[in-house]
C-alpha cells in the first residue's frame, strides 16, 4: 500500500494523570504501574514516547471523581475508575523538564477556569518547554464538576460555546499582547522592553472583561498549538474558526472521512488554509509479535473491565444517573432525551441502540469493549496496515492513541509498530523541527 | 556568640517567576542572567539554593503587570518592574524535576481561584516533588489584577479574610477527603482503593460550595506546608489559625522580636503548638569576601533602581496612582488615607513620613534602597553575626532571603555565607529529612 511521499502519519499519545487511562480497567492490567503518584511514572511514558518520535503526549481531565452514578462516588474508588486526577500542567511540566522534543498538550476547561490564568498556564509550558504546549479546549459539561466548584447550574449546550468563543478572543488575544522582539534587556539604557509592543486588551464581552498585557511575552511557538474536540455541529464550527488540531471520536472509516472532509471545508470556509487543520482520531491498538497473541490480549481486555466501572463512566459522560435501573432493564429513549453531557456520546450510544431494546447490561459491555473507536488488532504489519487504510482514505492526518495499559500500551506501540511505520516511509525516524508546530506541520501563529 | 544547640536557623530563597527579583532593579545588575523565560535559568536556581542547604525555594506572585501607575503599563515594561510572572506552579515542577531535597513553595491567591483547583495542585505537586510543596494564602488586592479577571470592586478587608477562612477551611478539607491507606491496588480482587476511607466534603459556606473527594489521595506531608504574611491585625489572626511559617517584613528587631511573642502566642492561644509556627521575616543580604567590597556594592545597588520603577512597585503595592504627583510634591496624608492595599506596604510609608513633609522623591528613593525589610551587609562573618543576633533575641527562626541579583545572590550566599552559618553550628551541613516539614521541624499534618 502506497502513500503520498510527503505525507507523514502524525501520532499523539492519550492519556489522563491518573491511575488508569481512558479505558478504565487499564490498571488491573498487568502492564500497569501502581506509581501512578510519582514524577517518574509520567517521566518514563514521555521519554518512552519521545523514543518513539511521537508528535505529543496529551492529557485528559475531568475537574472531579465521577459521582453522578446512585450520587456517590463509592462505586468509583472502589472500581478505580478515574477518581485519581492529578493537577494536568504540573504533571506535563515534570515530563517537559526530561524530554527535548516531544509536544506536551492539555486540556483545560473554559467553565472553570478565567482567560487570563489560561493564557498565562499555557504560554508559560511553552516558554519551559521550548516551544512544545498545546491546549486542548474544552466547555465542561459534568454536575460532579460542578459541585466542586459551586455552580448550580450549567449554561446550555449553545450558550457554552457563545461562554468559549468569548475565552478564546480573550486567551489568544493575551496571547499576542507582546510583539516578537519587544524584550531588549538594554541595561546600558535601562530599557527592559519597548512600550510600544507591549500592548493592553481591554476585552469586554458578555461573558468576560480582560485588561491585559500578558505577563508573558510571546513565546517560542507563536501561539500554543490549539485542540479542540467537540463532536456537535456547534462543536465543528468552533473547531473550524480555533483548532489547529482536531480530536474525533469515530469508529467507521466512512463516517471518519466524511467528517474529515468536512472539517477541513468548514476551515477553508472561514478563510483558513485546511492543511492547517490537523484531523486526529482516537484510537485502539493491540499489537503484538502474532496475529493469535494480539487476539488474545484483546480478549483479555474485554474481560477485564467490570460493567459497574462503564456504567460509573457512562454516567459521567452524559450526566444521566443509571443508577435507577437494574442491569437487565431496557433503557427508555425519553430516558436518554434528559442527557445534558457530552453530545458525541449520547449520540454513540442511540446509535449502538438502534431499533433494540437495549438493557444497561448491554451499555456497559458496549462502553467496555471499546467500541466507542477504531480499534486495530494484530501484527505489526496488519496494524498498521489498518492505520494506513483510514490516513491514504483521507480519514484523518494521524491518530491518538489511546492506552489499555501504563506504561505497557505505549511501550509496545514503540516497540513494535513504530519501526513498522517508519519503514514504510509514514512516520519520521526522528525529529526535524524543535516546537510542536514544526512536528505537526502548522506554521508559527 | 553562642546559640541554643538544637536551634537550627531556617533559610527561604524568595524570587518571583519574573525577570527582576523582589528588588525591581535586579535586571539591570551585571549578576543578572537574561534568561528568565528558560526552564534552565530557574533549575539552576533550584540547585545553587539546595547545594546551599536551603529549607525551600519560593514564589511570590501577582496576576497582573503593575498597571496603577498613569492607569498604563508603559513604565513598568520600559523600567522592566516585574512586568514579566510566568506561570509559578509550572516553574516549579521544571525545579522539582532537577532537585531532591529543597521544598517548593509558591504564593496563590484565594480571590481568583477555586478551593478545588488550589487544593489539586498543591496536592499534586506534594506528589511529584515527592513531599516538598508550600502554599502562600494571599488574598488579592490590587485593581490591576481584578481587571484582569473581569472583577469590578473589591471585597473590603475583614470581608476578604471571611472568604480566605472558607477557602483554608475548604482546601483542607479536600486535602483530607483521602485518608492514609486509602489506596489499595487490589488487582486479584478488583478493589482499588476502599470506598470508606475516601469521602465527600459537602462543604457549604457564605462564599464556598465544595462537593469533593479531592481527586488526588493524601499527599506524602499529610498535607502540603501553608505559608501566611498578612500583617494587619486580621491578617496575625489569620495566620495564627491556618499558618505552619509566617513570612514577616519588619526593618527593626524591636519590632520583630515584638511580633514573633505575639504571633506565637496568638497559635497557643487556639490550642496549637507554637513550635509548629515558624516566623521568618524577608532579609536583604549583601556579601563580599571584605567589608569594603560590600560596602561599595550596597551602594551600587542603592544607585541601580531608578525613581520610576521604584513609584510603578509602590502604586501597585498601595492600589495608590502616584502618577498625579510631581516627582517633588508632597504627599498629603489624605491620599495615603484612601488606600486599599496591602496594610502593612501603607503602614511602612506612613511610619516612614513621620512628621515631615515626604516628595514622592523621597518615597521612591524609600523602596529603591530596600528599607522595607532589614539588609545585613558586610563579610560572611559579619552578616553571619546579624543574622544571629536576630535568631538569638528570639526575633525569627529563620530568614527568607530576598535577592538582589539572579542568580547571583544565591550564588554568593551559597558560596560565602551558608558556610559560615554551617560552621557555627546554626545551620544544617546536610538534609536530614526528606520533606519539607522535616526540614521546618513540623510535624506531618
Amino acid at each position: 500500500m502506497a502513500s503520498d511521499v510527503d505525507r507523514q502519519m502524525k501520532l499523539v499519545g492519550f492519556m489522563q494523570a491518573s491511575n488508569v487511562s481512558v479505558y478504565a480497567g487499564s490498571w488491573l492490567h498487568p502492564d500497569s504501574s501502581p506509581d501512578f503518584l510519582t514524577a517518574g511514572y509520567y517521566q518514563h511514558i514521555g521519554q518512552v514516547l519521545e523514543a518513539g518520535c511521537f508528535d505529543m503526549l496529551f492529557f485528559d481531565d475531568r475537574l472531579a471523581m465521577p459521582g453522578i452514578y446512585g450520587n456517590s462516588v463509592a462505586e468509583t474508588v472502589r472500581s478505580g475508575a478515574r477518581c485519581v486526577k492529578l493537577d494536568v500542567g504540573l504533571t506535563l511540566a515534570m515530563i517537559a523538564a526530561v524530554t527535548r522534543h516531544i509536544g506536551l498538550g492539555a486540556t483545560y476547561s473554559t467553565t472553570y477556569s478565567a482567560p487570563f490564568h489560561v493564557a498565562r498556564l499555557f504560554a508559560t509550558l511553552d516558554h519551559l518547554s521550548a516551544g512544545r504546549a498545546a491546549w486542548n479546549v474544552v466547555t465542561s459539561v459534568n454536575d460532579a464538576e460542578a459541585q466542586n466548584f459551586g455552580l448550580q447550574s450549567h449554561l446550555g449546550h449553545d450558550e457554552r460555546y457563545d461562554q468559549a468563543d468569548e475565552f478564546l478572543e480573550a486567551v489568544t488575544g493575551l496571547w499576542a499582547s507582546w510583539e516578537d522582539g519587544a524584550v531588549l534587556w538594554d541595561q546600558a539604557n535601562r530599557v527592559f522592553a519597548d512600550p510600544t509592543k507591549v500592548h493592553e486588551l481591554n476585552y469586554h464581552g458578555r461573558f468576560y472583561d480582560v485588561r491585559g498585557p500578558l505577563t508573558v511575552p510571546r513565546g517560542p511557538q507563536g501561539r500554543p498549538v490549539m485542540i479542540q474536540a467537540g463532536s456537535s455541529g456547534r462543536g465543528h464550527q468552533f473547531a473550524a474558526r480555533w483548532a489547529d488540531a482536531v480530536f474525533t471520536n469515530t469508529a467507521e472509516l466512512d463516517r471518519a472521512a466524511a467528517n474529515y472532509r468536512q472539517q477541513k471545508a468548514m476551515a477553508a470556509a472561514l478563510g483558513r488554509d485546511p492543511s492547517q487543520v490537523v484531523i486526529l482520531p482516537l484510537v485502539y491498538l493491540i499489537v503484538a509479535e502474532t496475529e493469535e497473541a494480539a487476539r488474545a490480549e484483546e480478549q483479555y481486555l474485554l474481560d477485564l473491565v467490570e460493567p459497574i466501572a462503564s456504567l460509573v463512566l457512562l454516567s459521567e459522560a452524559t450526566n444521566l444517573d443509571f443508577a435507577g435501573f437494574d442491569i437487565d432493564d431496557p433503557i427508555p429513549d425519553a430516558f436518554l432525551d434528559s442527557a445534558t453531557g457530552m453530545h458525541g456520546y449520547v449520540e454513540t450510544v442511540r446509535q449502538y441502540m438502534g431499533d433494540k431494546a437495549v438493557t444497561l447490561r448491554d451499555l456497559a459491555g458496549h462502553r467496555a469493549t471499546l467500541r466507542q473507536s477504531p480499534r486495530f488488532v494484530g501484527t505489526p504489519e496488519q496494524v498498521a496496515d489498518q492505520m494506513q487504510e483510514w490516513f491514504d482514505a483521507k480519514a484523518c492526518d494521524g491518530f491518538v492513541v489511546a492506552a489499555t495499559s501504563l506504561p505497557g500500551t505505549f511501550e509496545t506501540v514503540t516497540r513494535l509498530l513504530v519501526p513498522e511505520l517508519q519503514r514504510r516511509g509514514v512516520f519520521r525516524t526522528a525529529y526535524e523541527g524543535s516546537t510542536l508546530r514544526d512536528h505537526l506541520g502548522l506554521s508559527r501563529a
